[in-house]
């Protein structure tokens, strides 16, 4: 039994192209929601990368999806049909490990089950992502989307946002903070703007002044070249809290420079293996740390501060069609600050 | 101007032979201080290593003894001839720097003076240590010996119990905490038993079972062997803090398993560099630390703490005439725990 709907599946030479696809009727707690709009995120470039090689399972990327109920399992009790949700990274937990039962269900030890390219803990068929019209998704890993959040602008919240938020929330960042944020893309901006909504003073470090004005449009007190030696030794153990958005390998140790006595950087997405001198972390007694995705309860209250505060994510809305254009332009970084997808043109 | 002292200078083959060594003449804030006790610290073995190679300034090891004050410079206020001191491995600070004024003189940005191996602020001759019937030092580096200590298992704690406690404080460490010690040796001991007295619920993890002993002795709650795959595995996540004191160069992975959600692994001491796996920190979103040596405020804290509540290094006392004996058996971990030199047979 399974119902049809359309997306973009990966084809050769990591393109996508227009595809018919299957979704699974709904178990009893899944809901049916109409993809509205979607984010593209770095992760879905690496995924495209590693299927054109290996690809035998089908692709089809998307993780930081809006849309709308348009059925429910007989079991669901928290939406119905027509109630605006948000879907991220992550549709299914064992629900049973010491992760899953505090709420860290990104962190869930029978690993979770990830909203593309996983293996549903059902039936054992891949996930498919939410670059297509219709996604099943299982209620649980659904979350309202509060009123006021535009869906558009709301769709990256769900991978980039909760990404940032999280560490933001862990290293108790407030307005007595100050962070630093390195590197403004589609985190690095949704980092600035949390950091600025907690109250933090909060600067941007970047290999460049270009986005001085956009750093301060985005409420950042300023922005530090990185390639400013002066300026870079002079901010020495200068910030409680630096958030690094970089994804190419990188020397953390001008970052760890920076961070204050007792103070975390925090490292966002996957960098893979690093080298560090441990003399950079004992000189200050600094922490070195890394994030990315998050559970439930902080996903809502994540999507709850950002209604609350009027935080969104800066965006471009290309019609899907032209899903090729945006990941080719994506991986040159030529986007402020995250490609979001309308998917309405799959009509 | 000089005063005159005998103590044990390193000569060839890293072996340390009794000398005749020049002492300042006091300036207005220093300290005579007569040396009774001296520890024998992991790092004078390696400075013997690298003097053997390199070896032009004199070296005379030692930056954790106590003893007694035999004469004030006259400025000196807070010190009297007879009052017992104690000296760790900092004597000297540039005092002005955010670290030195935070009270973190051992991060100052211009380096402290070393008790031994420094230069010193003034006169830019190199510091003798603590291998010596007498030292001369500034009277804000000296520490008073809280009564109930005794002074031989205090000494230890100048350098090996001030490089523990600041972490363990730094992290928190508590009643409600749950630590694990990694290597039981000088440090470790020393983590242990000042985590048990902070109320922490303590364990140690060692390569074999032949501790387990001393472990519970010492207060753990027990002992996790780090061979012992399918234990380690069960204790995956379980512990606050993980303070790791094994100075070989190690994988840490197996440690930052242990880190329960939002914890810290921190090494104690010098490891260089260190090769990690950013997703085993991402997991569970722990953090990794370094911490050695300490500021003044919390040396003083920490001989006070240790007053209160009992808490010296499990030492073995040899005559300083053995000194060459203790630095072999030192590498090869031959002690339990500590070595601590009596100087009185330089008389």
């Amino acid at each position: 039994m399974v119902r049809t709907t359309v997306g973009w599946q990966a084809g050769p030479a990591a393109t996508l192209r227009r595809t018919p696809l299957k979704r699974r009727e709904l178990r009893p707690d899944d809901l049916a929601v109409r993809v509205d709009y979607c984010g593209v995120c770095h992760s879905d470039l690496h995924a495209l990368d590693v299927h054109d090689g290996a690809g035998d399972a089908p692709l089809v990327p998307g993780h930081e999806f809006t849309g709308v109920v348009t059925e429910v399992g007989f079991e669901v009790a928290g939406f119905a049909v027509g109630d605006p949700v948000a879907v991220g990274n992550i549709v299914d937990s064992c629900g049973e490990c010491a992760m899953c039962r505090a709420g860290q269900e990104n962190f869930c030890h029978a690993f979770p089950t990830l909203t593309y390219g996983g293996a549903d803990r059902h039936d054992g068929s891949t996930t498919l992502g939410g670059f297509s019209r219709e996604c099943v998704v299982r209620d649980r890993f659904a979350y309202p989307l509060p009123a006021g959040l535009d869906p558009a602008a709301a769709a990256p919240l769900l991978c980039a946002g909760i990404t940032v938020w999280e560490p933001l929330r862990a290293l108790g960042v407030g307005p007595e903070t100050r962070v630093a944020v390195a590197g403004l893309g589609g985190l690095g901006h949704l980092a600035v703007k949390m950091a600025v909504a907690l109250g933090a003073d909060t600067w941007v470090i970047s290999r460049s002044g270009d986005k001085a004005e956009d750093a301060r449009r985005l409420g950042a007190h300023g922005l530090l070249v990185s390639a400013d030696r002066d300026r870079m030794a002079a901010a020495r153990d200068s910030f409680d809290v630096v958030i690094d958005t970089i994804s190419a390998p990188h020397d953390l140790a001008p970052y760890l420079r920076l961070v204050a006595m007792d103070g975390t950087l925090s490292h966002l997405g996957h960098l893979g293996s690093v080298t560090v001198e441990m003399m950079d972390l004992l000189v200050g007694r600094k922490k070195l740390s890394s994030a990315g995705s998050g559970g439930r309860p902080a996903t809502a209250a994540m999507l709850d501060f950002c209604a609350a505060h009027g935080v969104g994510a800066d965006i471009e809305i290309l019609p899907s069609s032209r899903v090729n254009e945006a990941l080719d332009r994506l991986r040159r970084n030529d986007v402020r600050y995250r490609f979001v997808l309308d998917l309405s043109d799959l009509d």
